[in-house]
């Protein structure tokens, strides 16, 4: 039987699933789709591979940085399975797809990690804003990510500067989210509550002062469409990272595919892991 | 003038001190004394000093037992000023007092680390349970050692083992508490909310639980008096990175003293630094 003749999955059939589950069905490839409102309620990460000569200046960098780079999970070197965040799991197939870089470079987008894995890789897990949709869906936040299928949140680069630490340093991507006037103090509030998942908007009103001379011009992520009667909200995202490897030339970097995260076994309510 | 002819200080003159103005009377040895009480309101920091080359494993260590070693900030290599925890300080005088491990064996106390200093120096910091003394006091918690000036709190290796990273295994170390019982949900409460601080305790009840067969028999600290009417309670303590420094036998580790912490500029009531 053929990849093709896999039964395929809604994505509503997943959004209720244990992560395990979702686990799964991106290992056998019966979900290659992005993973927004997959396994509501559990943290999605950001994953940034990197060899570990490199290592620890990007676990400083990231722990400078804790808005953008809330840190869920390192790696022992060579060792593919996230102790903390999801120890059944293995990070080089539990992915929809990952992109590599080389020389500052995108080369290849791959779904299957094992073929480039080696002995010195580390794997970098931070928090996700995505892992807040169960909790913005309940309290009747309805960003156009999650009500319409092909939408997904946009990413800039801003005029903030991250901290550097090592060899890392960049500006602070932020993510936007039109947020509806009436809802602004609450989506402020709740996002807030969670740092491990960015916590509050760093920058709320024109996109200008943040140095996003225009919405339209994305970064990453989809162009958004108008949202008259809403605010613009940035938050700190963890494409800061990739920004950082990237300006800093280091020879490879290996990433999750934008949007494609790993779907954690961690619960999103509870704020800290000891 | 020599060291003896400077004034020397009250406790109490610097427990309502901002941070600066603890670290400018260490560094002028006008305070030489344990850190209780000093600067209240402010997080004070365990301090370990390691080689590089066992940084990112030590890292990972701190990280995968956030209980006990919440990371403040880690500086880099060979540069002696904590960016986040206080920019403006050295953390090669600012700290009362030392100890220096050789071969899993200390060796020595010194109150200057500037001889000893070197480029491949890196500096941890970590969370302290002396930091939440301020929070505590306001709700009528009155624990030994904050209302006796020869008292402090004592620690003991459990038969808990931390989460292992790279050369760093051992006993998560304890340090205890004896609260009254009508004040222990408060306490658990209040404490659980300061992460950064340890959180809640890790066991309450018959030490033997936690392998710790006579209370009498200290590791580090204080012996405690015998105190009828309260119930044990104990707390993950930064110590645990010394005990797994220690066991690992690495060629060189430097700390503070125990009790004679770093006094950061971080405020306790911002339970979170991005």
């Amino acid at each position: 039987m053929s990849v093709a003749d896999l039964p395929t999955l809604q994505r509503e059939a997943l959004a209720h699933a244990a992560p395990a589950a979702v686990r799964a069905a991106i290992r056998e490839r019966r979900w290659t789709g992005n993973t927004k409102r997959l396994a509501l309620g559990y943290h999605q990460a950001n994953v940034t591979i990197l060899p570990e000569r490199y290592a620890f200046d990007f676990m400083r960098f990231c722990h400078r940085n804790p808005r953008s780079l809330p840190l869920l999970d390192v790696t022992d070197p060579g060792y593919p399975h996230p102790t903390l965040a999801a120890p059944e799991a293995d990070l080089r197939t539990d992915i929809p797809a990952f992109c590599v870089y080389r020389d500052g470079q995108l080369v290849e987008r791959v779904s299957d990690l094992r073929p480039l894995w080696r002995d010195d890789h580390v794997a970098f897990l931070t928090g996700c804003n995505l892992s807040i949709d169960q909790v913005l869906l309940e309290a009747g936040i309805r960003f156009p990510h999650l009500v319409r299928e092909d939408a997904f949140p946009a990413q800039y680069r801003s005029s903030l500067p991250a901290r550097e630490a090592g060899v890392f340093r960049g500006p602070v991507v932020l993510s936007y989210r039109p947020v509806p006037e009436a809802q602004l103090l609450r989506v402020i509030e709740l996002t807030s509550r969670f740092p491990l998942c960015h916590g509050g908007p760093v920058h709320v009103g024109d996109p200008g002062r943040v140095g996003i001379a225009d919405l339209a011009e994305i970064d990453w992520g989809r162009k958004p469409e108008p949202s008259p009667g809403t605010v613009p909200a940035f938050w700190a995202c963890g494409i800061t990272a990739q920004a950082a490897a990237l300006a800093s030339a280091i020879p490879e970097m290996i990433t999750h595919a934008p949007g494609h995260m790993f779907v954690t076994d961690l619960p999103v309510s509870d704020r800290t892991f000891g």
